[in-house]
């Protein structure tokens, strides 16, 4: 694993396949489109290896480091010279894991991308996540065309279908050789990605030229390295009338209590920006942020006081948090390989309904878990634009034969992020800083229930 | 006027009233809510002034300076000594200019957060502008708690009230003097933080202590040295379904058009955006590129050939855009000083007429106008949190004396800009930058119509 | 109990407190509400006793039958003769039972209609329920003015909160006359109307002149002799959306399966809208139409055969459905009294997930209970103005002395149904009905499942 | 030209084309769809030719009629017996004239229908209305199969594409022979049914059984003899909106006003039933109630009035009305022959601007035009089911051979409408009935402007 304060520049750099030595279609005269216009890019400004963005960006932190040592991304964009030769090119797409709104913009802008802007003719999607490479599942691939993506990303889910759980990856780069795949598009979270890395790692030993480019998907925004995760913004959104409903069954009862369970294992992110989205929860419980239910200072007595003064309560807690306030025996596994959590949510019900009835408060506690109703919808327009921009960003890295990389965001400009950087952690809410302040300062819950 | 790449570490430093001497509430050991909890933060994290955020933060940029020459800007957030004491403070709240999404919710988030966790209990609204503060208008003084702004968020427009046109500053002192107002918080456009910073200069003159600090909006999101400017993302989500119908109508009729005019007087921010989120723009026209209609390249020879290839299309025009093409006098100017500007929207429609009619190409054309129906919803769950922090970042550096600055946020963190470099200009979309490239792939259109 | 079939048009005729010899203020010259119109309705077009709309309008079903021995309800609207003088009267308003989109807006109405329409100045709402009248519970009342109920339709709830459970009669007439209230509007389901009906009894025992006229609530839409329920059409509007996002999930999964419990106690109303608005549902199981699990041409053979052939599958029920097939003891009854149902949604759940794993299938079960999303939020537009309508319809009938009755709406127009025949029964789902057929043609499910 | 009151009985018959002698496929022990259940319908309850709605359905004004006189409607449905061989069968659909919301919800369920319930193999979309007959356009017929029509109710407009204006009728049974078309459903407005009854007494001329069945479409909701038309309520959806942002920008300024031009050439349904749903608007315009500008209890001086007291007002005025006020000449007719109207809207914002400036009160207008944002967007789900059931009962009615009819809905239940009486005349708002009267209760206005 990488440490991150650790970090040398050489840790950022990016593998290819090889020299790039096709001219870029976009610089051309003629668009591959054909749309009519005679030229694409006047003066295309085309991006240099050379453009970088620090990791670091604060003055204090890199004051006494020579530039030379500080850590930076390549920046994202299309280069002028590629390496593959678009007319000959075959694509695939594999989405993984579970669904997350945006999945079909990021297909339908790789579509787009491809074939409008570079005229490859032919891209496959993979059915129902690794799964498709391998004949004995028996999934049809599909043929990806602008006209049948045209309007994909008016629904959620995604069109390819997905799965989870390991497959062999020799058996994946076969499929890739058999078929001619020149680049493999992989959408997924932590496990794709690793998973994409072997694959490619693979096609390394092998001696082949195909490039494999990650789109990370993780609904949770915990992506190290990475401003935001596609989808992130919509499940927000989401879950924000999932809180106003929590906080109008509150109010509407005497000592009434809205609790709602939001995604996040391992992070808070979306329980925090939809606090603060919402500005309606009085509680925040996030992995984070470890917490007593009893004691003079802990949550329940906190809770209490609450209701005696205000009457009524809206709650909102991670499903990653207070995981070992839970006895019982672990759950095991799911089929990606994450640990199976449990349910905090139901849990949480339980412990304030015996607190408060062992005080003798009658309350009314409504129990909200949003999960499927917030992963299932369409991308809301900023997350639409975003999803877009970085399909984009990865067909351009793809052209020029960049390998086992993921693209992302950082601090608003996009970049390409080493498939072992993105992999080696998690990105967790900071308990000592801004973002978890905005919530304490907005919840006016005390720092520490302890 | 300051100039961009000219600017030195200097320029961004922030004014004060003098040094710091409180103690913040915020560390204190009972939180001044009084809401029960009996410590606030219990290890605070506060920021220190010499915590600061690079300007530049690309490496190929910045690699053979010094870190000494390096703009950086001071960052936002709690700081341990504050300069008033916040039992005695008065505190007044304007808005100026157009309404935007989010307005209520900058209001609500520094009521709540003067209130809650700085335990200041008079805050003071002036209505409909820097009217609110003369008293031959005879506007009532609002009085805001957390009580009566609780719900604001979740209404369009402005609580306060607005208005457009310049007001005596020296009035508005004796006003704020005569109220005994220790801080002002002024939320609106470029005239009025023009505004803010000469009422900051009368104070000084004067030798008063009052804070002045801004919350710079505009819809159109061309502030200097800001990321993005609250109320832009909501007018993105909504302008998009905006060209959604346009799209409809468009695709609906035998060489349909759907023409969609939106916001941006001098900048394409929110046509880029939207044009991105939607996916179904075919052209998008921004004052940043100057467009031919006719001529080989120009705009509707490429509109015909668009139209005989697929039958229908989507366009989306700011406000700004084209204004050169458009013969005639100048329409003067607003009551805010601003270019009336002539409506490309229509005059573009006409043109489209004429030009198809005499290429004898029967068509129809529905014209879309939708600012009313973008500038007065409520902020989006994203954008309200935005506002939140914004919020919180304002009162938090006004509770140290800080003053002649907007909060603002660079590349994701939150920023204190001095009031001069944020009025010093606009930003523009770079018409040869990666948005613009994404615009130009999304929609095919060529770089230049000439 | 009424028997429906036998009614007479006597059990359609609606009590009052004695004759109406009050001028109406709405025919009056000038508007009570000062509102500076110096005439209101210039040629009102009141509503008269005789007014009547027929209970049964097929013709092929009273053919046979004399007009004079068919039952029909009284118009509502306006009188031009009332029986309070407005200038004297109070109004008490009180919400019971769980929440329901709606609530806001009814209350909203009331109040508007009564303070402008009318110039009644003082309205009172209770608290909590039928809590609020007794002393002993400690509510405040809450004095509801045109100011303080502007906004209140936008938000979901009840601003007055509700209770469930019984409360004794004659206290709450005590408190009645102890109070001066002249008007009660109960708006609340079964229960609570059952009880405005024991109040209005014990008000006539007394001989006292308190109109008790009912809003009847319940989001079922399962109200005898109504055409629809507010809160309904809202409950359909965002179940669709629930319906959508689970059968997005079944579509991302191999053999994916989206259960959707949706609200329905004793009928299928909201399943069966819900399943014709989104199209996307492929079972629909509710109370009326009793289902086998198991045989062969039982539910989950069905589904098996489904999924074999389609690979997903999207399934609604009712919270009420196969209640019979769930074994174990009940779980008693609700603090309004109404029997607790044991849960199908999980039960079916775990039914299916047995039967598909003997079958050997590999599937993925996604399970959505959506009730607190739904009953929380504000109204549709067009629900809002249902509950707007219904409130003046309520209003009109108060001031008239009706009292012992519901307002409603029969086949398009607003009528007044006397209580005792609006709590008779339940409207269901007519398994042989139109409605139901719908159902059918659009999943292609059997008719029975056997 | 039909008369209302002196309607017979007769007037509500349906034409046929002959006997019908086929069993319906519903009734069959085989679903025609295949989809494994070895039966559809275990007991259908079938409708009988007999079942029949009254027009009227108020006891006091038939109570003197002899019940054999009434006038009464065919209930529509599926019957035992149809009059076509479903397998040999050919069915053609076209829509005609402005785009509204639900045509694709409705175009989906005719095709869903035919194929699954009556395994219709071959459905035909002609494009862009009656022009898709006539070979000269060199439109291409689109073939409909439930995998092309699976998720176009998600999008707005008409996947068929529309136009507006007369053909030739013969011509088009031309096509229709040509082609083999058996049943043709015609989707538009007053020109498109009259041109369907054209087109149907063309066919019984020419001696061919081809029956022709409509789905009456206008947004205005002006359909004679049908509760409301489809996409009606979609309309108020959106216009809803409208209605707040012009009420938010009314408020944020000095005496600001917002003004709203919605959808009702003859009739003022829209507007009515938006003002209602949001309680936000303070006038009301509509084409069934004139109103004078100017006079004492003229609109303008009211306006002002209102401005004086509350400092803002909110209007809203359909297309049509106040066309008497408005000189010059007229417009002449579009393409569909339908009257051009001259815009109020713009007429009356300049109307006010002068008058308030005579006045010398300064104030600021916001003018909003929504009609091509409300017409595009898909269905709402409540509006969805009505396109659905409209579809099913169009198609149950062609199977039986029925004619030169329309489907409605009468009072909560689906009928049939012989063409020539939902073509003679328009449904108006009654300005002596009580959704008027309950718009003057609830904006205040006075019942007349004069």
């Amino acid at each position: 694993m990488i440490t991150p304060h650790l970090l040398t520049p050489d840790d950022l750099n990016i593998k290819t396949l090889g020299p790039c030595k096709v001219d870029s279609p976009l610089a051309s005269s003629v668009s591959p489109s054909g749309s009519g216009s005679d030229h694409f890019i006047h003066a295309a400004e085309f991006v240099q290896d050379s453009h970088r963005v620090l990791l670091e960006d604060r003055l204090d932190r890199i004051v006494k480091k020579s530039h030379d040592t500080l850590p930076a991304f390549e920046l994202a964009g299309p280069r002028r010279k590629i390496f593959f030769d678009p007319h000959k090119l075959r694509v695939g797409i594999v989405t993984c894991g579970g669904i997350c709104p945006g999945l079909n913009d990021v297909i339908r802008g790789i579509v787009m991308e491809l074939h409008y802007r570079y005229g490859v003719k032919s891209v496959l999607g993979f059915r129902y996540g690794y799964e498709g490479f391998l004949p004995q599942y028996g999934h049809d691939v599909m043929e990806l065309t602008p006209q049948n993506v045209k309007n994909i990303h008016e629904t959620g889910g995604t069109i390819l279908g997905t799965s989870r759980g390991d497959q062999s990856k020799p058996e994946i780069v076969d499929c890739l050789e058999r078929m001619n795949v020149n680049i493999l598009f992989a959408i997924g979270g932590d496990g794709t990605q690793r998973g994409a890395k072997q694959i490619s790692e693979e096609v390394e030993r092998r001696g082949e030229k195909i490039a494999v480019v990650g789109i990370p998907k993780t609904i949770d925004n915990d992506l190290m390295y990475i401003d935001k995760s596609f989808g992130f913004e919509t499940a927000v959104h989401v879950a924000f009338h999932a809180v106003q409903c929590a906080h109008t069954e509150a109010e509407s009862c005497i000592n009434g209590i809205g609790l709602v369970k939001l995604m996040g294992r391992d992070s808070g992110w979306i329980a925090c920006h939809t606090a603060l989205a919402s500005s309606q929860a009085n509680f925040v419980l996030i992995p984070e942020s470890p917490f007593q239910l009893h004691g003079t200072k802990g949550f329940l007595p906190c809770l209490l006081q609450r209701l005696r003064h205000r009457r009524h309560a809206c709650i909102i807690v991670s499903e990653g948090a207070g995981q070992d306030l839970i006895s019982g025996d672990g759950l095991g596994n799911d089929a990606s390989g994450n640990v199976k959590y449990k349910d905090i949510g139901l849990f949480l019900k339980q412990q304030i309904k015996d607190y408060l009835d062992a005080e003798g408060m009658k309350h009314t506690i409504k129990y909200i878990d949003p999960s499927y109703m917030i992963r299932s919808v369409p991308a809301t327009p900023n997350d639409s634009l975003y999803c877009l921009r970085l399909a984009q960003a990865a067909v351009h890295a793809a052209m020029t034969g960049r390998t086992e990389m993921v693209v992302g965001r950082w601090r608003e400009q996009f970049v390409h992020v080493p498939t072992p950087l993105s992999t080696c952690g998690r990105k967790t809410v900071d308990p000592e800083g801004d973002l978890w302040l905005s919530v304490l300062e907005n919840t006016g819950q005390p720092m520490v229930f302890e």
